[in-house]
């Protein structure tokens, strides 16, 4: 005859695992009537409880993951933080996991993280949190995580996220430069891994294509969300026979590289060349000029994030002790300085 | 009569208390001689192993924490990165505690980490690695940690360190500005919380002194290791009557927000000023022109305190197992770029 487990002790007794583990853990908040019905199952049964996951239950020791593969600095400290605090607020430690979004092995190495490593649920950042097949990977191996993903509107696909609407902030980023006079504007793409930087460009296309002006794929550069990539992304459209009059990088640091460029050869921002970035980051308080940008409260959504996952973890709790988080969407608003000007009658 | 524990087990059968873990784990690691050894106490002594330390130990859950206060977030993911590398080599999983280090339950806070997470050691970063007191209450409390520390050799306290000379390289860094003709030049302090800070002022002023050059107090200005502090110091300095010709900040967050200000008063770098830094960020490669500084490894830094640490918590291994790593000293080299030159005949 097989011992019997924990599940035994709950389905006899009629509570959820929660209930039961509470009980054994001595904890204070269950009911007493619910607390005897839990012991009597218990004994007869003849129940004995795992010490060691016991052990693991009662000293808290859970922490959080956060998964994460972004090149700016920035970004990530602000992921750290925003996550950081709510793991602080609920007694979570955070481990991090920054790692390669290329790897063919993920989600496995994700599953190994979780497990090793014992953590309650991951926070995902993007790409991976808009992978479905490693998504579903986990949820088949029982692994508990938020997503943060880059879309218009909650996809509903029963998987918990924060969704940040980046398509409707570029469309305003490229609105205001179309108002300032611009007709020829350069795009850098962040990297395609990224859902945010095909949904960036769907803003700024959307934009020009509302204001009557034609698409023109020579303006357009692909790349990483990188200083890097803008430097070079930006060369090559100085290099241009019409070169552009201003330039959307697809987040802070590709702007960074766009404003060195510019530097480099040259040209007065704004009043040779506009430049917008996206993230409002300190370093776009911080440039000379400062950064038109789309302020995108990262630390917020990364502590909307961990609430809503760790509200999902408590949801084995009684009704009355659960804090319900649902899916929420946040829309990065537009930052005017001084990277952006009116076009100048010569260009 | 109270339960005997695994020491009891280690003294009776004279092995180390991890040769006795090793055995109740059923490592293979062990000979045959002395796995008999430790059986053979462990029936005399009708010990029972602790179910639940077992489980913990033999799922190697362990992960590392690493503490810092740092407002620079370049500094902090080359630190993060560093000791990551290492852990991931060895199994450990990372904790990551950015703290207040004015904070009057700093001790505490991080025993409590410790336990509560199961942390098998603690990183310490600058300040935290620099109060004795800290470090020896984390001792009294059996915490395992290793310090990153400022200095300009081992201080041979019996604790684990690596140490990085920040004197000697910021001497290198106000020679350079000597040898350019440079005579005023002004010193923006880092926190002086970091023992960093006045390690790199004692550079600046010996440097001084074995060039003939008096010390002039109005030209050193204190405050943080942040971007802010280096702008708001800069603006101080212009503001002089007789403002320096050449600035060196602290670390290049302090450089860049120097940077900002010059050209927020319109003087061009580094004909009107030449500007110094520290550290060898990115920032330094990306701004424009780009920073003279000092190239400080802190992820190879961090790297080896990490070696350092692993080696600590494997002391109680059998000495053929033993990875002997030491304390270890770090030279930071200085990175000559665009910002610091000549001084001009007018200055």
């Amino acid at each position: 005859m097989r011992s019997p487990t924990i599940k035994d002790v709950a389905e006899r007794s009629q509570v959820s695992l929660k209930t039961v583990s509470r009980v054994i853990n001595n904890e204070t908040t269950v009911r007493e009537g619910t607390r005897n019905k839990v012991l009597r199952a218990i004994a007869e049964l003849g129940y004995q409880p795992d010490l060691s996951a016991r052990s693991l239950r009662s000293a808290r020791s859970y922490a959080l993951g956060l998964v994460y593969d972004n090149p700016n600095p920035y970004y990530v400290i602000a992921v750290q933080s925003g996550v950081l605090s709510v793991c602080r607020e609920s007694g979570y430690g955070l481990q991090i996991h920054p790692c390669n979004s290329n790897s063919p092995n993920l989600a496995e190495e994700l599953v190994q993280l979780a497990r090793h490593s014992r953590l309650a649920g991951l926070v995902l950042a993007p790409p991976m949190s808009e992978r479905m097949e490693l998504i579903r990977h986990l949820t088949d191996q029982g692994i508990r995580f938020v997503r943060i993903i880059s879309a218009a509107e909650d996809p509903k696909d029963g998987y918990p996220c924060v969704f940040v609407d980046d398509r409707d902030a570029a469309y305003d980023i490229t609105k205001h430069l179309i108002q300032l006079g611009h007709q020829r504007i350069g795009f850098l793409w962040g990297g395609e891994a990224h859902r945010s930087s095909p949904e960036r460009f769907r803003g700024y296309e959307s934009a020009l294509k509302d204001y009557g002006i034609a698409l023109d794929k020579k303006l357009i550069i692909h790349g990483d969300y990188s200083f890097d990539d803008g430097f070079r992304g930006a060369r090559r459209l100085f290099a241009l026979k019409e070169r552009p009059t201003a330039i959307f990088g697809s987040n802070d640091e590709i702007a960074a590289g766009v404003l060195a460029a510019a530097k480099s050869s040259g040209l007065e921002v704004p009043y040779d060349l506009s430049i917008a970035g996206f993230e409002d980051s300190p370093f776009s308080k911080q440039s000379w000029p400062t950064l038109t940008t789309a302020k995108q409260a990262t630390e917020e959504i990364a502590r909307h994030a961990t609430q809503l996952l760790i509200s999902t973890l408590d949801e084995d709790d009684d009704a009355d002790r659960r804090t319900v988080v649902s899916n929420k969407g946040f829309s990065p608003q537009l930052v005017i300085r001084g990277s952006t000007g009116p076009v100048r009658a010569g260009n």
